[in-house]
């Protein structure tokens, strides 16, 4: 019953060579560190696409459709620039909008900085994947993980039917 | 000026008779206590569905348009199951959405339970009446109408297009 | 690298000369004060329209098309009667949404007041402008204003395209 989970970094210059990933492999630390809590997380995906509608969402219909992901996190691209397009891309896919998911991101993030309310992250489930947009600040990914992490793994069995954790707060 | 509430438990179990309703009376239960705060609230329908899309807006359709409703309460069916699929169902019907009172339940849920992180509840108007979603678990219906009891008053009121109610905060 | 702003007041009451306009005024008062954390922002139109969706539409249209505000302030008709349509009309116009925003405001004003949970306000970018609501409430305005400040000249920097603010909690 492990949990497959797959990053994607959204950055024109990440893209195109101009400079680091430090956002994708935080994220991939992040879901390490966190495993356990997780329900067994492993990532098992990776990939680096640019500030672009089509390969944004090109990739997480892949990745949601034919790899049966259980968890999709993209770092990057959810800001107010122009090429900031990482939530319209995202929108097109998800069929269920998870709007609380979002509420204690921002809400955790804001704790740390007032920054966080530039964040204009989408998130929600297509099939049996959840998709959550997070910020390409790499400190960004690890308070937003930490806002999710009390009741991701719970959202994650849901999500494959489990009835058991249909009432959480009972079990 | 009475405030006419109905309530709609939303469960694959209930509605099949496999288990009892445990929501649907204590959503009942919450508007009567609170019903002189809520302006003279009766509860003057019940009814159970299944986690049905159809169904769901069917219910909410004739409350609304046929009945007119004051306030609708729907419990059940906004978690991340294959089956929750009552957010889908209300956001097909409603005009205005009313994010404030989404966030209230959220903020206030969530100083009880990291779980309600998972509650996808939609809410807003259609015509006079108010829809609002709530979890299946009999204990956050009371938070979230603990949440909402400070204004849903005023609420409705201005629903019903009360001027006077306009900027409640300076009366 | 002025930030241009413009004021709009939606009212039926003060479109038709039934009373006078204390939002707007109150508006314009709030970005003079705040001018200088705005990146020099000065008001450069203002505008009273009655509560229809139409013609809140053409002026929030002209203003970001044709015109190129940075900033675009609505004041009023975000409430539950039945003539409060502001939201409604703006969410035709943005192309992305700015809910980090809208959780700030609701969330700083929920301390001010409960009533601040009857507020429907949209927030989004069209173009190179940011569109925000705020309740017709004059005490609202500097509440929401106030919420926004930390990172308001941020946002404005960003949706210019300025990658230097693309990460600013690390300048
Ligand atoms: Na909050």
């Amino acid at each position: 019953t492990d949990t497959r989970v797959a990053i994607l970094t959204v950055s024109d210059t990440v893209a195109s060579g101009a400079g680091p990933d430090r956002s994708g492999p935080r994220a991939v630390s992040v879901v390490n560190v966190s495993s356990e809590r997780l329900g067994g997380a492993r990532v098992v995906a990776t990939a680096v696409v640019p500030d672009d509608v089509n390969k944004i969402k090109d990739v997480l219909q892949r990745w949601s459709d034919a790899d049966k992901m259980d968890l999709i996190i993209t770092v990057g691209g959810t800001g107010f620039t122009p090429r900031d397009v990482t939530p319209e891309a995202t929108k097109l896919l998800i069929e269920k909008e998870t709007p609380g998911l979002l509420h204690v991101m921002i809400q955790e993030s804001l704790k740390v900085t007032p920054f966080a309310m530039l964040s204009r992250s989408a998130a929600g489930i297509r099939g049996s994947t959840l998709i959550i947009n997070m910020p390409g600040n790499p400190n960004a990914v690890a308070e937003c993980m930490e806002a999710l992490l009390p009741s991701l793994k719970h959202a994650l069995k849901q999500i494959k039917g489990d009835k058991r954790e249909k009432h959480p707060r009972h079990s």
